[in-house]
């Protein structure tokens, strides 16, 4: 029995700093409509998506506060989930975590067509600093608001009805990092979900990477690593400018070969939709990326043993 | 000071069973010819570039033999070894290697320009099978030819006339896998060089992978390893028909940003050259892949703890 999911990435278009919780919640309602009606089981919105990408900012506690969700669903974000459960609709999404010790996390969850969350994440590559740029118009602080994510890379599957995939969650910075898409792959991983606010541009001035190639980037990153675990991705932007600071769309889903079969063409609220055939990652787990017969870990060692970079010995 | 070198990637046409290794010496010394009068100061051959890609065929011992380089320079490939010297040119190259206690390896050297071997490479990522298909007229047999690489992925520093770049190599399959440059980046490197022979379909029919789709593969794998890993690439094939068996083209050099600078047309010998600045690594290592910043290897247990995909218990 053919095991077909048809995924809606839910792009969002930008969030004000000034923007109501209320107006952005009923944007993410009307794209998870949007996407319903087209058919999509499972929808997958961005990174902190129920707010403005706030790192950008040097913030009080208190502002800080407003961002923070301390339960999932909560009053704000309930009418999604509500929505979602009426719809027997699935989704992924990002949000920032204020957990009842206090703690903070960039986190996702993926929520099953019952309303049920399934799984959680919270983000282990975090860029940024935890001290703010002297001088800087724009922050990027999320080494200082959060905390790293501490439950690793937690593969889970999804719902017999959307054909029981292993999935995998990572946020943002992470989906360029092969370690992190390897270690979910090495737990059989299909599907990976990934939502993302990246920077068009050094909104400060400075570096030479414009919206084209940043763009590039996103969408390479997302083609090799599904290619190289022979899985499914699915990367959703919050796109556009937030006061006055650039976001890149370039919102994708690819499939096992790395080949993009649907892609937004805005950098606003837009929803695209693929049917994704599961079984479509066997060829390339049971033949090229057969990990048991072809992987060599004991030549890895440096991967695990070692952080940074540490050039050779002059001879 | 810039450090920009002058690369060319000396794609090679098919190497039928039948050509004498003296006629394909001769097609490899005038590529290195044309490669110098452009300007290379290296020159990136392909995967056992010498011969035919024998591990498509079930061989005697006797004919196995042919195959081996016992030293390398040796009778056959010393006038590779003198052209190359004399042009003060440098060059990276595949060869069959067995050694005095009679392991065999499927090897490349990086040669500087005054004719010293830099560094030695044995691939540590042997596709294929030990025992034949029966009823296939084609093979693929390294794993029962060669033994799997057993020096890890040493980097090494290119000569002062290059830059003095850190390099790393890699033999054809190991380019898919993103431990490989993980391990070689994690010793800072800068430019990764690498030789294949890859198979344009399946001769034996049977999979869904055509030749666009399997050199969009290999061209993949180099840009997105090069971009993670803030480095140049340059990958270079054995390409076209040998013997009723075909081997993707795609040869190409690739920027830090993943970017494709130079790359064939054709599938015969060909060369293509760039000028690659060293320096344009780094800003990637420096901020998006600065390691010691970002990396959390005490999430990366499984890639060196597991060797295959295990799926998570079934709740």
């Amino acid at each position: 029995m053919p095991r077909i999911l048809r995924i809606a990435a839910a792009q969002m278009g930008p969030t004000q700093r000034a923007d109501s919780r209320a107006q952005t919640l009923d944007r993410m309602i009307a794209l998870l409509e949007q996407a319903a009606a087209q058919g999509a089981q499972l929808v997958v919105f961005p990174e902190l998506a129920f707010t403005t990408f706030f790192p950008r900012w040097l913030l009080t506690e208190a502002e800080l506060e407003e961002y923070f969700e301390t339960a999932l669903p909560g009053p704000q974000t309930q009418p999604l989930f509500d929505r979602a459960k009426a719809l027997g609709v699935g989704f992924y999404v990002g949000y920032a975590e204020k957990t009842a010790d206090g703690k903070r996390f960039n986190s996702a969850v993926t929520v099953g067509p019952d309303g049920t969350i399934l799984q959680k994440y919270r983000k282990v590559h975090l860029p940024g600093s935890v001290e703010p740029r002297q001088g800087s118009r724009f922050q990027q602080l999320e080494k200082r608001y959060f905390e790293y994510g501490d439950m690793g890379f937690p593969a889970f599957y999804g719902p017999e009805s959307w054909g029981a995939p292993v999935m995998g969650q990572l946020i943002c910075n992470d989906r360029r990092w092969p370690e992190a898409w390897r270690v979910y792959a090495l737990q059989g991983m299909e599907l990976m979900v990934v939502g993302y606010n990246s920077a068009a541009y050094d909104p400060n001035g400075g570096d030479t990477e414009d919206q084209g190639l940043r763009t590039f980037h996103s969408q390479l990153a997302a083609q090799a690593n599904a290619y190289m675990n022979a899985a499914w991705a699915v990367a959703v932007a919050k796109a556009g400018d937030e006061d006055g600071s650039g976001l890149i769309g370039g919102s994708c889903i690819v499939d096992p070969n790395g080949r993009i079969v649907a892609e937004t063409r805005t950098l606003a609220d837009e929803v695209v939709v693929a049917d994704c055939d599961l079984d479509l990652c066997a060829q390339g787990k049971e033949k090229m990326f057969n990990f048991a017969q072809h992987r060599r870990p004991e030549m890895y060692g440096l991967i695990t043993s070692r952080t940074g970079a540490e050039k050779p010995a002059r001879g």
